[in-house]
């Protein structure tokens, strides 16, 4: 038996309270589920936003291996043909070779919400699903809030679908949008459904009830073919079926098919790739990717999973990408280090004494706020420097950032020097301005060592992020900086901390330009 | 039918990575369960650490009204009796009423991790539990590993129970101490355990596969009366069965008898007091109890919850002490701002041509990348001042800030100038130093205002949040940053967009001090 695996992180992760995605950002997300072997990813809701339409339009110049993309939207407006109706039209115009729409199966939000007739609702769904079949390559219908719907009333909630299947639907996806239902209601209800219904089905859980992973599942246990969910489970109120739990589930414990053994490893990747794109903090508990999931404190289960990982791990780490954690000081710093040393291809005994300083070092750091997940450059500089293999490139001897805003209207303006010493003694004393403290920093940094080392500007730094670490204290609170560079050929990330923002961000700076040089091996 | 409740948050959920509670955080977190109407409580493991003799010596000197006491540990190491072994020994030491004692289910974990013979496993358990039921008012038995033991081999995992059977265990509890069970496999386990055991049954849920809360709801509807589990699901690798999903979900969804409605109602402060005293970061989309469980971000939910909030509610918040609220934000409409007007107890009618404009500068505003969820204070000033209602308590002439590193290996210092004009035209030139640039700037700006209205004298900032919004431009990239203050008696945030990071942290700290004096009516 397989399963078809439908994103929706784009569409309902974005409802998300805290999550706003750049187009960029959507488009990064795609190409990871499209990597990570997900069947359709719904890219937004044309109808509804100018950002979603230009995803849209920007994913067309993408050739994806796996995924087809979706376009989400409601059946049309009561009021309205399908032709008249400006978000249809919209999902026309995204070209976007799936539609799947949402309509409405409970009576009381038939009445309530859209304030119409019964028997209207049911043309309008047959209808827009009639008019897109004819204009779109695949149409999936969500039926919002079946399963309260038909606890309500169960011949209507029925006939919505049945009218959805006369539509053409190539999917009926019963939805539970309040995330309000047990498995055990949801298993016995798909059954009914599958009496009447022979259209293929999926299923959309929220996890009001801490249910949605199970419910998921519940779902493909009594048959169902299509599973939507959202990478992390973000989402509205307690977010949505949450992905990155269902997939192992399915393929590891149920058996079923959905991607491969080798996708399958990329789960820790994308889960920590697309947490970071949408700047959420970390969930160091989640199941299977969490920092924490394969770690172990107690004494009897360390001692334990020493003799043998299976007495307490429910399946191997390694499998989907994580890796063991062992809570005692130094057995979890050098395994740690050597997990790092062979992901970089390097050639270091993890018995070298050097290795153990290093274990100490970072250590220490990891105390003051660093994190080297994400930031690999820094981490590989961190480890060659204490092999004496990254020369001193420059000195830093100062540097100073003005932020000012002289008169009210006026736009503010930032200013930086730096003095840098070059390897042969003389010192550059370098000014530049800025959109920000941090580009101007940046700008006077590059004006000083450009002189010496012309290949750095071949560097364009193309993302920035900031993190407060312990945020009880305001604006006293300590800050991580990531900042991503490239050089047109590969990209990296280095890391800052300080509690000073403008210092962690020249921390970041530093480190990357340090990288390009040792990388270019001068 | 009715199920007793049995937490181990200080025990079981100690052993999460995080969390370190202190003896008296304990005794409080006891007399909120005991408050909270929870059965039993299971203070920790008298024979592995000091802290909790010292909370069972302690608790004894608190009167509880609904729980009771229960000590963790063991069976009896093999070699010695239990008269000679201190674990044993420090359970009767600890007087606590109940003592609940683990044993080996699995046989491969009798062979590999305790390396005895499979029969000496059963002798141990049953004399282990007969030995301490002539001391301790109530004796439970914890199967560890039971749904993978017998999943091994079942005709040893139900002779260990048969062994505690005759020891004289109350309550035999089947443990998936690895979490990797789904609900479907424990189901048809413990019907067959029933075939055989006729003691009353218990169930322990770890979260290794997101399925905890839906298998311990499993095993109640399969017919075990005792649930173990963790406040907010805290506890090592992915946690414990979380107490704070299950006991709503048992008592509003499957009618069974847990607590009283009252004790219900407290469910969201036994929630948020217990992880404040872990110190635990917030869960916002914890179901049931997050700050995001009954939050409505889209246009079309808010409209059809302002209509009826059953529409997009699993149940009604303020049954376990929660609330409502609706974002504003790009995704919204005019619904939103209708109910933040209401929300905010003002009298301001939807049609009125102000809040049309409003929704523009709103909508205007969200293009240059505000955003106003979570930053309410913010969005109230812009619209009382939309309507006149928010005085220009003062104009902001200028502010410099200046954060430089004169030497190396010297700290960076940050100073901060601003300029400020008062009501009566007088200006006030100030200079603050301060922890990073604003911070610096914070200083300098409240000794310019506490000068002519000191009610500012009791601001406090205490959480200061950075978003970087469109990443692909590196250091150039558009800063979002909120700021949350307090006054001791509420807590308010606000937020400041710009491309320059110190000015957006300045019109959020600026928003600030204006909401205070528009709250104090000055």
């Amino acid at each position: 038996m397989s399963v078809l695996l439908y994103d929706t992180t784009l569409r309902d992760g974005t409802q998300s309270e805290d999550i706003s995605f750049t187009v960029e950002d959507k488009i990064h997300v795609a190409k990871l589920l499209d990597e990570f072997g997900i069947h359709y990813i719904e890219g937004g809701w044309p109808g509804s936003n100018p950002k979603d339409i230009e995803f849209f339009r920007s994913i067309k110049q993408h050739n994806l291996k796996n995924a087809r993309i979706s376009a989400f939207g409601a059946t049309r407006r009561a009021k309205l043909t399908c032709d008249d109706d400006p978000s249809i039209q919209a999902l026309l115009e995204s070209e976007a070779p799936v539609a799947c729409i949402f309509g409405k199966t409970w009576d009381f939000h038939v009445t309530t919400a859209l304030q119409i007739e019964l028997h209207q609702n049911l043309e309008i769904i047959e209808d827009t699903l009639a008019y897109l079949k004819k204009h779109v390559d695949q149409v999936f219908y969500d039926a919002e809030h079946f399963f309260d719907g038909y606890k309500a009333n169960p011949d209507y909630a029925l006939q919505t679908l049945q009218a959805a299947k006369r539509g053409g639907a190539e999917y009926i996806v019963l939805c539970d949008t309040n995330g309000g239902t047990l498995p055990f209601e949801l298993g016995a209800i798909i059954e009914e459904v599958k009496k009447q219904i022979d259209t293929p089905l999926g299923i959309h859980c929220h996890n009001d009830s801490e249910l949605a992973v199970a419910n998921s599942l519940t779902a493909v246990k009594h048959g169902i073919t299509q599973v939507q969910g959202v990478i992390n489970g973000f989402g509205e109120r307690c977010g949505n079926a949450n992905l990155i739990s269902i997939i192992p589930n399915l393929k590891l414990k149920m058996g079923i098919d959905c991607i491969s053994d080798e996708q399958l490893r990329k789960l820790y990747h994308v889960s920590h790739s697309i947490r970071e794109l949408a700047n959420m903090a970390e969930w160091k508990n989640q199941p299977y990717t969490g920092k924490s999931a394969f770690a172990h404190k107690g004494g009897i289960h360390v001692s334990a999973i020493l003799k043998n990982p299976d007495t307490y791990e429910h399946i191997a780490p390694e499998i989907i990408g994580n890796q063991r954690r062992v809570l005692v000081s130094d057995l979890s710093g050098r395994s740690n280090i050597q997990y790092k040393i062979e992901e970089m291809g390097l050639d270091i005994d993890i018995n070298d004494p050097s290795v153990q300083e290093l274990v100490n070092t970072i250590k220490e750091l990891e105390n003051q706020g660093y994190a080297y997940e994400g930031a690999e450059a820094s981490m590989e500089l961190l480890l060659q420097k204490s092999r004496g293999l990254v020369p001193d490139y420059f000195k830093l001897r100062g540097y100073r950032v003005i932020d000012e805003r002289r008169e009210q209207d006026k736009e503010p303006i930032s200013e930086a020097t730096v003095r840098v010493e070059a390897p042969n003694g003389d010192t550059y004393h370098t000014a530049g301005l800025g959109n920000g403290p941090v580009d101007a920093l940046n700008t006077a940094l590059r004006k000083a060592l450009e002189q010496f080392y012309p290949v750095l500007n071949e560097i364009t730094l193309i993302d920035y992020k900031v993190r407060i670490l312990n945020t009880t204290v305001g604006t006293k609170a300590k800050t991580r900086v990531l900042i991503e560079s490239t050089d047109g050929k590969t990209r990296w990330t280095t890391v800052g901390v300080h509690n000073d923002i403008i210092r962690a961000s020249y921390l970041a700076l530093v480190d990357s330009i340090r990288y390009k040089l040792y990388k270019e091996n001068i």
